[in-house]
């Protein structure tokens, strides 16, 4: 279903005259920060609800000039990167759409793209010609502009999910600027990515923000977390993410998370029925199952 | 429920003459090399089933001479550390009971203590004085004598689960010893001990391997797993542990691992009632008061 692309990260690419970033959080100034430092583009302009983020962004060099608003953000920008909240992702769109200049790269950098194809849908108009919906994989549990780091993004995946309409030329522009950056770049249709990243990323965060809970809503809670080691540390470290963004994501994509949460339940409960048996061979023939599976896993790297 | 310990490291502590390691994998391999890296032990007498195991403890120093049997480890020792599988303690106790010099420090490394405590009160009489279960939160997912860390305890929390009729000098023993290697020491009661793993250990785990089968399971679980990040990475990190020591720790602790898991379901249920009905509000809640006990956790470390 994905195909890998391992462009050189240094053929094709062109040097963009300005981006407009709309959204300057964790993502979205990384993402600047990081294409100043390839040399990629001359200028970025960036607008924010957020006027601290705003200030952030221009002390530490991310953005050369506070825009206004979203729209005059865009005006005149050649590169487009949309950063916001996915469930802002709507409106933003229809804000901007007459202003984007003609030939673009528009992209943004959700977790989710089936509501973000729909919404570009929507909103875009011709435009949509323009948009190359991306999800960079780069996480952090941390958030916000403070954290926003020009290496971000490198040794990371991206996905792109360009809708039937989008330029073949922008798809090239976003695969070498991308590729430009550090990253290994994949394609495939927005419905693949939200199926698979329900499975590897959504549920895991559930399950993460579940196991917290389960841990909180107990009377001993607090002691019982003095106890833990670093297997909890690491296994809990997502459900440290961003509140309003993760609502969002499992909003967006709920129906495919809430089937991954149905294969999880059947999954598990088949282990507790091993356990009330106490039937210990089929319990390590699992156990080794998914013990070898994830030692045989390693991260995915742009082929170096 | 749970009580810290501060003891000054170098305060107190005692040289024992004879290290009888019984077992000689990733814990007790450690152990050793730790012990005698801090000067605590002058000798180290070490027996495994696995012939292979002995002689890389040799070859990397972690014991000075392999002993044919449990028993003869155990002989002329007075520090005695059973580090086997979970399942294996019983017939181990029972086996070296006699041979167990007076006034011995005895002391297991197993994740879970009612079982071992319940062995201990059927295998050792009254030598039962010279036994602190001890459990070292000490996590990696690789295993065997090969990964042996001399540092692998230091600024890890130790518990120690004495019964009823444990000596004090033993308990003081043991408190020393891995304060002496660096670690935080506590105490509490065996119960108490597995009912807070069971949460923070036991059911992560759990949930860790249930994750791995949920996408293994799946038609396109493979294409899946070439997308996952650094999100998916560390939360199934501990799904690479050790088949039969984790078969063997749910089992032993399956009454308190299917209450958790119970609890866990209701947690897990309650995300999906309010995905399913789009309750944006409430899902933000409850993420956010997930989000927000792990971003204020900590690894408990020792006071330096």
């Amino acid at each position: 279903m994905p195909q890998a692309n391992d462009a050189n990260p240094l053929a094709g690419g062109k040097v963009f005259e300005q981006l407009g970033l709309i959204g300057c959080g964790l993502m979205g100034g990384s993402f600047a920060l990081a294409l100043k430092r390839s040399g990629r583009v001359k200028r970025v302009v960036g607008f924010s609800q957020s006027k601290g983020s705003i200030e952030r962004a221009c002390a530490i060099g991310a953005i050369d000039e506070a825009a206004t608003s979203a729209q005059a953000a865009v005006t005149g920008s050649d590169l487009v990167l949309l950063a916001v909240p996915v469930a802002a992702t709507h409106a933003t769109l229809a804000a901007i759409q007459s202003f984007l200049e003609p030939n673009c790269l528009l992209m943004d950098v959700g977790s989710t793209k089936c509501d973000v194809v729909a919404a570009a849908h929507q909103t875009l108009g011709a435009k949509i010609a323009c948009f190359v919906p991306a999800h960079p994989i780069a996480g952090r549990e941390v958030f916000g502009i403070e954290h926003a780091d020009a290496h971000l993004y490198e040794n990371c995946q991206v996905i792109l999910t360009p809708t039937e309409v989008t330029q073949p030329e922008r798809i090239q522009d976003a695969n070498a600027l991308w590729s430009a950056l550090g990253c290994r770049v994949r394609q495939m249709s927005a419905a693949n990515h939200d199926k698979a990243y329900a499975a590897v990323s959504h549920l895991p965060h559930l399950l993460a923000f579940a196991m917290m809970q389960t841990i909180t809503q107990q009377p001993l809670g607090q002691d019982f977390l003095t106890l833990a080691g670093p297997g909890f540390r690491d296994f809990t470290r997502i459900a440290a993410s961003a509140p309003e963004v993760w609502r969002d994501i499992l909003l967006a994509n709920r129906q495919d998370v809430l089937a991954q949460c149905q294969h999880f339940q059947r999954q598990l409960q088949a282990f507790e029925k091993l356990l009330s048996q106490e039937d210990g061979q089929a319990l390590e023939a699992l156990i080794r199952q998914a013990s070898l599976t994830r030692s045989n896993w390693t991260l995915s790297q742009p082929a170096s």
